[in-house]
């Protein structure tokens, strides 16, 4: 099956927008092993829109997922401008008039631009928009399966996955079942190893990869079910305690679940982090069940002040030094009265490397009662990778060992 | 003048990576008034990109911006592609080759994979890649100009900004000239109005808007030099504190100037931004010449013990209250003993809210020496945008505000 996607609107050729619905797209295609073969992003114009259209034509698409200009203004066209080039006709649907009212609030009069919206073409399938006035349109033309989905990515990726998916799954030849395994402190490379010489591709079985700070999920995708849940739990066992726990999809997400399930309290004394750890913790709602606070100790002051660094160890070992992390780590479980903590000093850089330090240089110190452990790491890159790797790879994960063992 | 881009990269596809090309190319062509009326993605496949190719020759384009497959690997097959297809012949481009051994490091021998990437097409014209070892590549084939980039955006960025826009500009009728305006704590909407009411624009003069928190750019562009400086400058005059001081492209970096100039010193006391605030200050290097640390209160205790908030005043007003904001600046000021303090406190929801103080209820307070202020606002949207425009647009340029007083 051959999948191209078509994203309408100036923002994004014009540098405004990032086209965050061809990655959500992409995220969910993989799974099925039958990723995009083109995506193509225009203006909303019709002209342009109908050379494009008349493009695919001729490369052999079987479904076209398209995004944007299905809003209330003159200037969204795509509903209009699809049924005029696959020569369908319009109608207002009274579902999404009724839809649209509920959404924006029903006891206000319906201007002309929100009924605009209802207007779809005869014989589609109208997938309900739970988050906004724009309903999502599916119709069966020129052999094509076409899917029209609103602009914004929190529209677009509830539909992609409730309604889209399973959908472009039924045309599949074969019905695809997937099964994602998220870890945490192993590199993809690795896993891909592991997986290659384990549990092989073959032409019954597809595997993908996606990595970002704090997670790799590797997702098995075959026509066979149970094919996919032995190879899932084949690496699972394999992988081990890098697997993350049941419904976690993130090293946080693990290590606030294993705090709650152990009854411990955390805080992060954070250097060179800033508060990055910190922040990516209260991402999730219901943090404060086991997050207390932190303490952001960007100068030395503060952290001898409020983490009880010692003085002497500061003027020994350095700020950068498994000595200053280890005693910011004690300092913010009593200063903040955790039973656990998180303490990272290091060099994002760009400049503030020696010879013997080098930017990059991260030591992270990690405490749950009376047990620490203590770490350096070397990170390539620029400063924000260095910031982002050494919170959320390491730090997050160096806890989440210790929880482990604990 | 037409312009496609044209990003080459399995990765694009299948939700891996973040098309940020686009968005540096778009964001830098719009400030020519000319940004890209199609763009497309497709995968390292020798037929797909040149069937592409045929599809662009159809479209009138003048330019053709392509990036990725350039690499070392067998699987980048940019070059030659594009080569294959404009019939031109290919070659062994010496400074190339001098160019990869100082990157990769001139004592070792350059394999085949590197010698592949100084193979290039004749009569092309090298542009120099200062991050990484694959040229950008730039010739005229089939009356269009054409520019091959790296796909990593920290290799591509630089080499569109000081070799391909130049480039494009001279191409134009006339050359374009540009000016940027960047402000904070203004919407973008109202800059619009101001704009269209004061410097309209004209066949003469173009105008660009872009928002991030923390930052709207306004760019004006056209042939005429003077008519770009005379409206940046108009719009500046207008706009007045709104604007940021020279140099500065965003509010975090006009903040940070301010207070050195001023000779202060900052912490923040955040509660539902749990470090973001703290995060941007320090994702600016050298932050730590102004901004001492902060006391991230996620909950009461540590509000009432680090940040000396009243217990009282906890029962009495509630934790989102402009008391506890107060209260939180000054007590950040005395623990991290700093000059200037900001303070969040607020609800970042989903769930926590009550209708007296729904969900998106923040109240922000600043204190620089023996001045303070105090503000709330109701944010819109998720978690996320709660947090994000909390801690940036509003948070941020309060303190600004009071900077300028001050």
């Amino acid at each position: 099956m051959k999948i191209a996607v078509l994203n309408i609107g100036n923002e994004l050729l014009n540098g405004t927008t990032n086209n965050t619905n061809l990655v959500a797209i992409g995220q969910e295609l993989v799974k099925l092993g039958i990723p995009p073969i083109l995506q193509i992003a225009i203006n909303d114009t019709k002209e342009d829109i109908q050379n494009v259209l008349k493009f695919i034509e001729n490369q052999n698409i079987d479904v076209i997922i398209c995004s944007g200009g299905l809003g209330s203004t003159t200037d969204d066209i795509t509903a209009e401008t699809f049924a005029d080039y696959f020569k369908l006709t319009l109608y207002t649907n009274e579902n999404v008039i009724e839809h649209i009212k509920n959404i924006i609030g029903s006891n206000k009069t319906l201007s002309f631009y929100n009924k605009k919206q209802a207007i779809v073409p005869e014989g589609a399938t109208i997938l309900t928009n739970k988050n906004g006035t724009a309903p999502g349109i599916r119709f069966f033309a020129s052999n094509k399966t076409i899917f029209l989905l609103p602009g914004p990515t929190s529209e677009l990726k509830p539909m992609l996955i409730e309604k889209v998916i399973p959908h472009v799954n039924s045309l599949c030849k074969n019905k695809i079942f997937f099964e994602s395994v998220y870890t945490a402190g192993i590199a993809e490379s690795e896993i891909q190893r592991i997986v290659t010489e384990n549990i092989p591709e073959s032409n019954d079985l597809y595997v993908a990869y996606r990595t970002e700070p704090g997670c790799c999920e590797i997702s098995f995708s075959s026509p066979f079910h149970k094919l996919v849940l032995n190879s899932a739990n084949k690496l699972k066992a394999i992988l081990g305690t890098a697997v993350l726990k049941d419904g976690c999809k993130n090293v946080v997400e693990d290590v606030l679940l294993r705090l709650k399930e152990q009854k411990l309290s955390l805080g992060t004394a954070e250097s060179c982090t800033g508060g990055m750890i910190s922040l990516k913790i209260t991402d999730i709602p219901g943090a404060s069940a086991v997050f207390k606070g932190s303490v952001i100790a960007y100068s030395n002051e503060i952290k001898e002040r409020l983490l009880n660094v010692k003085k002497l160890t500061l003027e020994k070992y350095g700020t950068v030094s498994a000595e200053c992390a280890l005693e910011m780590a004690e300092g913010c479980c009593s200063t903040l009265d955790t039973t656990a903590s998180i303490a990272v000093t290091g060099i994002a850089g760009p400049s503030g490397g020696i010879p013997e330090k080098p930017v990059g240089l991260v030591f992270i110190a990690v405490k749950i009662k009376d047990k620490t452990a203590v770490i350096s790491y070397n990170i390539k890159g620029d400063r924000t990778r260095i910031r982002t790797i050494a919170s959320i790879h390491y730090a997050l994960n160096e806890l989440r060992k210790l929880l482990i063992t604990f």
